[in-house]
């Protein structure tokens, strides 16, 4: 069995757990002889940081590579759930840094990752182990993000059934010591349910649910033409397109193998909505103007914000 | 041959190219047939903006993780190679978006490209657009970086020979098209011994020389024992970076791999400076002060900035 991959003994604690208390787990033995954790990428520790008074009461953490759009998701969700007074600034709790940025309003958290596989999973290390730190149980994770549609009409909704590598296996390859070690990358089937559910009552754009190719590499990683080098035809780029098409495959980014592989070993529920910015079969540059693609990017937060309601029984 | 590796004649050719004038390779048929080419995660686009105009005079790019680094970069350049009156606001470039920061000033270029392999792809892909349609020849790039180091006192920098995987091999593996191909990490030798001397004649900081090993994590994937997951034993962990300081590794880093590939590929003259901010044969966590910290990161600029000065005849 393929380390990372729950036991069936596993999988039934997990799902006992789901109706109770569900904790964040972290399987590093070494953490314990730690005085004071440093989230140097956060800037925060817990020598400096009481993170239990801090971040105790998160219950819904959002994810998303730029850090302007996690800004924005933070306005849009306090204004929803009626936290604090509309036009309030909300602080970045993670100031001391660039790396990333953290806004947090109610039991809502909002950071941002950056771009590509290497870039969330440092967040997320630091994320879990905050949580950890902080107490925190029955935490649901969402990354809304951007990608590139196959076969979609542009500002379609993907939302992740399974997210698969670049031969369509639903893996995730972790180097450890120089050796390879496969994850899966498995996501909450219950979530994937419930964000669809929300996408039909919202019912104001194409919300459907598909495998998620996660790549490394935006140009030659994704078979576009319009790279700085590019060795294969148009002809071959369409052929791999359409293999990934029957594959299950609805859209490409790169953040979500390593995001659900991340859920799994950490006991968080997690779930991958996108947003798909131009449909592959058609093209590679995005040319849709900006004030579109502003508004394609606000119907990720919309569904999760509509989750996020349902959850709290606001909605 | 793997690909991407020059054969002795193409070598030749680039090598005579060097003496004279040596233009930015884009080995892509597709881009002629572009009429506008949107480089998205900059927006900045040939039909919006006059690229020779803008960028024409570039001869040296630096670039480096953090935004606020790479800007803190430009202002002390500006000041060294007396451009423009002290403490006066260099704008960003690529202000309608927050996916990288973009400073100019004179032939010198900075910009951030974010943490790990796929982030810093993504921003060298198009910047070399960039500079092939700026119609910019003999241009220097420089990664200026901060990295764990393997036996030596942090705060020394690493001028990197090879960069190399986590097996320690120089290569880099490039994912097209679902299949696998292997890129030479090989660095300009010759920019290397120059940024050595410039060490030397600044003789402010231990300046040594060494591989780089390039990983895709910055816990598990180094060897790290604090990050979310640990499944190796701290013996386990330091038998592995043991046996990379044999393999003349002395510092890991998130970026040098591709960069050394994609310099490769497009004929661009690159190194990679990183200062060292531990010691990772004593520990994994970053605990040295704010200010001990800050001031290691101005070490790689100074470099880099007695380079260009002598490069331009200012020293």
């Amino acid at each position: 069995m393929a380390p990372g991959v729950p036991s069936e003994k596993k999988k039934k604690k997990i799902e006992e757990q789901s109706s109770e208390e569900r904790a964040i787990r972290v399987p590093n033995p070494h953490l314990e002889k730690i005085k004071e954790d440093i989230l140097y990428h956060f800037a925060l520790g817990t020598a400096t940081h009481d993170f239990p008074a801090l971040f105790g009461d998160v219950k819904f953490v959002c994810v998303g590579g730029s850090p302007s759009r996690m800004k924005a998701f933070i306005s849009f969700i306090a204004e929803e759930l009626g936290i604090g007074s509309p036009g309030n600034d909300h602080p970045n709790i993670c100031a001391g840094t660039d790396r990333y940025a953290m806004y947090k309003a109610g039991p809502v958290l909002s950071v941002s990752h950056g771009m590509g596989i290497p870039s969330i999973a440092i967040m997320l290390h630091e994320l879990i182990k905050l949580l950890y730190h902080s107490k925190c149980s029955n935490v649901i994770i969402v990354r809304i993000g951007t990608s590139g549609g196959i076969g979609l009409e542009p500002g379609s909704v993907v939302v992740t059934k399974q997210s698969v590598d670049a031969t369509f296996k639903p893996q995730f390859e972790q180097v450890i010591l120089g050796k390879s070690v496969f994850r899966s990358t498995h996501l909450d089937e219950k979530l994937a349910e419930e964000l669809m559910e929300c996408g039909k009552e919202l019912d104001q754009f194409n919300t459907v649910v598909g495998n998620t190719m996660c790549t490394l590499d935006f140009y030659e990683g994704q078979a576009r033409l319009d790279g700085a080098f590019c060795s294969y035809s148009e002809e071959e780029k369409l052929q791999y397109l359409k293999s990934a098409y029957e594959a299950g495959v609805r859209n490409i980014e790169m953040e979500s193998s390593v995001f659900a592989a991340m859920c799994n070993l950490s006991g968080l529920r997690g779930a991958v909505v996108c947003v798909t910015l131009l449909n592959r079969l058609e093209g590679d540059q995005i040319t849709t103007p900006h004030e579109v693609l502003k508004e394609y990017q606000t119907r990720p937060q919309k569904l999760v914000g509509h989750l996020i309601k349902k959850h709290l029984g606001k909605q």
